[in-house]
C-alpha cells in the first residue's frame, strides 16, 4: 500500500509484542520484527495475522515468521511460520499495529499547525484569513485555500487546486486541479473499532485519502482515510454536497455522485458510475463500471457492470418501476 | 429534570402570567408563581398545563395551584387547582415558559465568548488557534480543543476529552473521555415550534445535551438539546459522521450508530443497539435493547428488545429479505 | 430573472461568440450581442438557444437575432432569427454564457473579504469574532452575525436577521427576520456541469439564493444558488438541520422541512408543505400546496395539491400503509 505518511516505529522484539496481547505463548528468542502485514505481503522479518478460514490458501504460503491466529486455524500455517495463539486475532492485531503506528489510532486536533503566513510556500498560494498549515504539508503551484481552512499534518496537494473555507484535511494526497468546496472533513480515521463493553477499542487507520486529478468535492463532505488500505476518489469524479465516503472506499474515474449519498466502508465503485441523491451503498460491495443507481436506493449486493438499479434493496430499474407503478 | 443551565426568572404574579396569553380569565389574587412544570412534577406554588385527555389520570392528582387547560378538560382537575381556560394550551404554555426562561427560545450566537488565551483554566487544556469560550463553561483536566472550536455558554466538560476543530457547542454536559470530531453543532435548540401562518412561534428548549463517558461523536453531527427534557447519549456509544439527533432523544449505552442516521424528536434508543447507515427513526418511538436496525431502514413503530429489523417501514429482517429477494 | 449580482461583461461581437464554440458558421456581420437569454425573454440584440423540440412553439416567436441550435431544429425559427448550428446546444450555450458572466462558473473562495471591524456598517450589527465581509455586501439594522461566519461577495441581508457561526454565504438575498443557524453553506454554485471524459465542464450559475421573511435555516444546510433561475425559500418556511436544497429549487411559504431532507435541482415545492425527515425529492418535480410527505419517502413524480404521500416511490399514504402493515 502506498502510504507516505505514517511512520513505522519498529522494529520491536517478538517478546515485546507478545507481552502486549492476551496470548499465553512464551517465546524466548528475541527476534526483531520490522512490521505487521497481511498474510500475502508479510516477509520473514514481519508478523502477520490469520483470523478466518477463508484465507487458508493464502495462509499456507505466507512468508511471515510469526502469525497471530487461533488454535483452530494454526495447522494451516507453513512450518516456517510460528503460530501465536490469541483469543481475538483482530484485537491483538490492532494492539500490535498500534505499537508500530501509534499516530494512526487517535485523531486529536493537530497541534503542529502554524498560520500560513509563516510557511515557506506562502508565496505560491493564494490564501484567505486564518489558514492553518500542519507539519509535513506540501502544496503545488497556483492553489487557492479559503478562510479558516485547516490543512493538518500529512497532506500533499498538487497544482491548480481550489479549496474553499472551513475545511479540515489531514493524511490526504490531492493531485492536480481538484476542487474542494466548504466545510469538508477529509482524512480523519474511519468508524472502525472493536465494540467492547464500557470502552470500545479503536483500531489503527494507517491508510490515506487519495483524490485524483480534476475531482470536485462538494460542501460538507466527510471522506475518511483507510484503515489497512487507502480511500480513493478516481480522476474527474464529482461529488455533490453532504456526501459521506467511509474508510477504504475506492471510487473510479468519471463518476458522478449526487447529494447526501453515503458509501459504507471498503466498498468499491467503478468508472463512469452515476449515483442519485441520498442513495446508500452498504459496506464491502463491488459496484461495476457504467452502473446507474437511482436516487434514494439502498444497495446491499454487488452490482455488475452496465446495470441500472433502483429501490431498497436495489434491483433492476425496470423491474422496480414495474413492481411500483 | 437535571438542568444546571437555564436560569428561572420567576417568580411572577399569576395576573401577570395571564395577561400574556389569550385567556379571558380574571384572577384578582396576586399569588406568586415560582415556575411552570408538568402535571406530575408541579407543586402548589407552580403553574401546570393539561392539553390532552390521555393525561387525565395525572391531572386528577396534580398539586399545582393553576393549570392552563380547555373548557372540555377542566373538570378533570382537583379543586385545589384553578383552571385557566385558553384556546391553545401548548401555545399558552410556551409563552409563559418563555417568560420564566427567556434565554431558552432563541439561539443567537453567544456574545459572551473570549479567546481561551484569556480564560483561567487555559493551563490545563491543550488548545488550538482561535478557540472561543463562553460564560459558565467548565473544562476538566487533560482535555484537547481544536482550532476554531466555539464552546458557547453553559458547557461543562469532564476529564480526558478530545474535541476537534470547527465545533459549536452550548448547553451541553460532557462527561469523561469523550471524543467529538470536527464540524459538529451540539446543544442548539431543536426543530420545535408552533406553525403559525406568516410567523411561526418557537417554543422554549430548557433541556440540555448530556454526553456520557467514553462516547465518540463523528464529524458533522448535529445534536439538539431537549425542550422539556434532556437529549442523552449513553456511555460508550459511538456515532459515525453526519448524524442528526433531534431534541429529547435518549440513546442508551454501548450503542453503535453508522453514518447519516437521523433520529427524530423524543425517541428513545436502548442499550447495545446497532443502527446501519442512513437509517431513520421517527419521533416519539421506543427502540428496545440489543436491537439491530439495518442501514437505510425507516423505523415508524416501536421495536421490542432483541429484534433485528430492516426496510421501510422496518420489519423483521428475515421477513424483509424473504419478501425482497 | 431578478439578479442583482452577476455583472454582464458584454456586449460581444457575434463573430467573437461564434469563434468560442464548435460551429462551422461564418458570419461576417459584426453585430453586437448584449446578452444571452432564453427563447422567450431574448430581445433582438440578444442571442438565444433552442435544444429541444418541446420548445418549438416558443422558438417560432422568439425575438432574438441569433439562436444556437441544431440542423434538425433550425427550421422552426422565424426568419428574423439566424440559426447558428452547433453539435451540442447546451455546451455552446454554457461557453457563451461563461463569456458574458465569467464570475458565475467557479466558486473559489472570496479574496475580497475584510474583517467586519473594518466595514462601514459595523456599528449597526452585533457580530462575533473573525467575521469576514466581502465586496458588495449590505446588511440591515439589528442583525447578528456569529463567529467565523464569512459573508462573501454579493449578499444583501435585511433587518433583524440572526446568523450563527461558521457559515459561508455568497450570492444570496436574505429578507427580514431570517434565522440561519451554524455551519451552513448558502449560495454556492449547484452540482451542474456537462460530464466530459477526463474533465467535466461546469456551466454558469447566474442565479442567486433568495430567502424570504421569517425563515429559519437549520445547522449544516447547503442551499445552492440557481443556474439560469433563482433558488427560493418562501416566507416563514422552516428548515431543520442537515438539509440540502439544490440549484433552482423553489420552496413556497409556511412550509416545514425536517432534518436531512434533500431536494434535487429545479423542483418546486408549494405552500404549507410538510416534509418528514430524510425524505428525498427528485429533480424537476412539482409538489403542490398543502402536501404532506412522510419521513424517509422518495418522491419521483409530481404530487398534486392537498395530497399525503409516503414510501419509495412515494404514493398515497393510506395505500402505502395498507400495503405495508
Amino acid at each position: 500500500m502506498f502510504n507516505p505518511f505514517f511512520k513505522n516505529h519498529g522494529p520491536f522484539k517478538i517478546s515485546e509484542l507478545i507481552s502486549l496481547i492476551d496470548s499465553k505463548e512464551k517465546i524466548n528468542i528475541d527476534k526483531e520484527i520490522t512490521d505487521i502485514n497481511d498474510l500475502n505481503s508479510a516477509n520473514n522479518s514481519e508478523l502477520t495475522f490469520f483470523h478466518s478460514k477463508k484465507y487458508k490458501d493464502i495462509a499456507r504460503k505466507t512468508k511471515a515468521s510469526y502469525c497471530l491466529t487461533t488454535e483452530l486455524l494454526k495447522n494451516e500455517l507453513p512450518k516456517s511460520c510460528i503460530a501465536i495463539i490469541v483469543d481475538n486475532v483482530l484485537v491483538s492485531t490492532s494492539k500490535i499495529t498500534s505499537l508500530f503506528y501509534p499516530q494512526s489510532i487517535n485523531d486529536d486536533f493537530d497541534k503542529t499547525v502554524s498560520n500560513i503566513e509563516n510557511i515557506k510556500f506562502k508565496n505560491k498560494v493564494t490564501f484567505g484569513k486564518n489558514v492553518l498549515i500542519g507539519e509535513n504539508v506540501l502544496i503545488g503551484n497556483n492553489c487557492k485555500i479559503g478562510h479558516n481552512t485547516i490543512i493538518e499534518k500529512n497532506v500533499i496537494i498538487g497544482d491548480d487546486c481550489s479549496l474553499g473555507s472551513n475545511n479540515v484535511i489531514r493524511n490526504t494526497l490531492i493531485k492536480n486541479n481538484v476542487k474542494i468546496l466548504d466545510n469538508c472533513v477529509i482524512g480523519k480515521h474511519g468508524f472502525g473499532f472493536f465494540p467492547i463493553k464500557n470502552k470500545n477499542l479503536r483500531y489503527p487507520h494507517i491508510g490515506i485519502v487519495l483524490i485524483e486529478d480534476n475531482c470536485e468535492i462538494g460542501c460538507g463532505a466527510t471522506i475518511d482515510r483507510g484503515s489497512m488500505s487507502n480511500t480513493i476518489i478516481g480522476k474527474n469524479t464529482y461529488l455533490d454536497n453532504q456526501i459521506h465516503v467511509a474508510h477504504n472506499v475506492k471510487i473510479g474515474e468519471n463518476s458522478i455522485i449526487a447529494g447526501q449519498v453515503g458509501i459504507a466502508g471498503s466498498s468499491t465503485i467503478g468508472n463512469n458510475v452515476r449515483i442519485g441523491g441520498q442513495a446508500g451503498i452498504s459496506g464491502h460491495l463491488k459496484i461495476g463500471n457504467n452502473v446507474e443507481i437511482a436516487g434514494g436506493s439502498g444497495v446491499i449486493r454487488d452490482i455488475p457492470d452496465n446495470s441500472k438499479v433502483m429501490g431498497y434493496p436495489a434491483k433492476n430499474i425496470r423491474e422496480f418501476l414495474k413492481d411500483n407503478r
